[in-house]
């Protein structure tokens, strides 16, 4: 057979999502899976929400929107800064995308240029890497770890030997929930400035945070070239109805709504409608947070005594990354032999990190307090590989 | 300021979104607008669509679904192929995305390597060309006119002197509405298979015939290397909730899986569930059918009054591509004059013909009849530029 197929196809599975394909096909056999793989929140969108979008559902057409989205949501959005960081955003600057996945993609493919070379942690969100890939961008994985609590810091960059293009950031971290200070978003912005270095600054996790507030790169006079990627999914409890939002630099403003004209068309509509009224739900959803600070004060209380006693900074998210060197230094066979014998689902390190990943795993913390406490119970019975 | 902006950002607007903001600009200042530019059909979706979406709101958590999309979902348009069609295609074979949109943006990364050809017919749907560059494709523009029927057939594509590793078709085409028969579509096929060249069939208007139906490309035993994309938006009139498949070839199908789970996490769900009923609305879809049967009757009737009395073979979609030679050679202007001036929306040729169609606009009958009536009246009324 003589046909292609592209080698940009390659790229590497998003291993959480084939660990939650196992998963469900076990608990379709009737199995007790513990869903600690995915990170999404459990449960329904809050009530105002659904509320809203039924409503809608019942009178309004639901056809396509502007490509930059509702120009009401984008205003929401923008008082959103006002009130929660007291930083001055325009609702021009922002563009409504089809969950923080298709915002992450119209940032790249508009910032850089096959071949460009951009900067990512390991451990890491995977999808950073491996959309990068697929868009022949060079993905330049940084190893992180405690000095640095997990973060890619202008430190940590100035001691990079290699030119960089673009640098991508996420605080709260995924997998390791870690955070960066106000101070350190602020110098790692300026720094990029200075270097003319693209930094797409990920804030989907905000909102979720268990000591100080997480701090915004938008809207700093002093860095007008950041690029800020957030979403509804997390905070806001709607993954599945695919919604997030950028800041867009003026620079990149017309690049970024072609790009969604022709890639998108324009995000779900009903999501849309629906994510306007996510804002008035503040006390629902502090109470989510709530859940995950209690979940995270168990599993870090329960945790070390099941033999996962190195733990990354959990500073925010909902994830607890375990180093795994003392067990294994095969992470998958790790993780789906704790599926098989606890039904326990995780997501393997390799996920995050392809090299050191192999010695680590991560927890999601999003699902039910009893699931947590449940978790706990078997992982302490278990006795490993 | 020495920031990058890729250039592949740069690509075309998508004209008709354009075309479609200004449009509104002028129904918010009171002007009466009427629609003919945005090839969307008016309306609600099916009210079994909204009934099983409104129950879902009410029980189910909605979050990410598997990338490929739910089973229940897949499995039953795989019968849509054994009902419709009478071809076979099996579940697995189907891949739900975010509407035809992200169909194509996962159909060109799996298929086609940076700097590979792929022809389209012009004129065609803009976003083939701009989602290919955007991507790194090599878009090979191929002039059609009424020798082929506006089409892209194997006789068109022998007739090329250059060499092609893919070809995307669509019938019913967008802007022209023409088709190809069943017999061409089981002949550019064979003749892509026996070229290893990959065809990508667009067939996201089916159902929308005013004549004999549409031929799939899909389930030939023959030409196993096809991708079909399709859409939920056109014929069982769900735009706005972003939902449409592909049918995968076994030889793309990891590599799609993987690009969806990475670019895309999963399709909208509530979309999801609320699509598997529209095969069951098929009275009130057919009904739709007929609306625009009348329009198209209406249109063809009036227009060549009107001054517009070139048209393109108008087979199927919504869609009437009016050569304009004898009034302009500035479609864009002339489009914008009649906005201005009639307050009718339309899209000017160069959305798909950036050559050719400085003399050419399209028309779309996808609204009311009563719209249609009413736009026939002002155009006569007009004089034009």
């Amino acid at each position: 057979m003589a046909f292609k197929v592209a080698e940009r196809g390659a790229i590497a599975p998003f291993i959480v999502m084939d660990v939650m394909r196992e998963a469900t096909r076990r608990e379709a056999l009737g199995e007790s899976v513990l869903h600690l793989e995915v990170g999404q929140p459990s449960g329904q969108a809050p009530a105002g929400v659904r509320a809203a979008a039924a409503r809608a559902l019942d009178r309004l057409p639901l056809g396509y929107t502007v490509a930059n989205g509702l120009d009401s949501l984008r205003e929401r959005i923008a008082r959103h800064y006002a009130h929660a960081y007291s930083v001055a955003v325009r609702p021009e600057q922002i563009v409504v995308t089809t969950g923080s996945s298709a915002g992450f993609l119209l940032a790249f493919l508009a910032a850089f240029a096959p071949g460009d070379r951009v900067a990512v942690a390991a451990p890491g969100y995977p999808a950073y890497r491996n959309i990068l890939k697929a868009v022949g961008i060079t993905c330049v994985d940084v190893p992180v770890g405690p000095d640095s609590r997990w973060q890619l810091t202008a430190r940590v960059l100035e001691g990079l030997d290699q030119p960089l293009d673009g640098v991508i950031v996420a605080s709260p971290a995924n997998p390791t929930g870690s955070m960066l200070s106000a101070h350190e978003v602020a110098e790692l912005a300026m720094w990029c400035e200075l270097h003319d270095i693209r930094l797409i600054s990920d804030e989907i996790y905000h909102g979720l945070t268990y000591g100080r507030a997480a701090a915004t790169a938008a809207g700093m006079k002093a860095a007008p070239h950041t690029v800020v990627v957030n979403s509804f999914s997390k905070y806001y409890a709607m993954t599945g109805w695919r919604l997030g939002w950028l800041v867009v630099p003026d620079d990149l403003s017309r690049a970024v709504e072609c790009l969604q004209q022709n890639l998108f068309i324009s995000p779900p509509t009903l999501s849309q409608i629906a994510a306007e009224a996510a804002f008035d739900c503040l006390d629902e959803l502090e109470a989510r947070v709530a859940v995950y600070r209690a979940n995270r004060d168990l599993l870090l209380n329960e945790l070390p005594s099941a033999g996962f006693d190195k733990l990354a900074a959990a500073d925010g998210a909902f994830y607890l990354y375990a180093d795994l060197s003392d067990r294994t230094d095969d992470s998958a066979l790790f993780c789906a032999r704790m599926l098989a014998e606890t039904g326990i689902a995780t997501t393997p390190g390799t996920d995050f990190d392809p090299v050191r990943g192999r010695r680590a795993l991560r927890f999601s913390y999003a699902g039910s307090t009893a699931d947590m406490a449940e978790a706990a119970r078997r992982l302490k019975a278990w006795r490993g590989v």
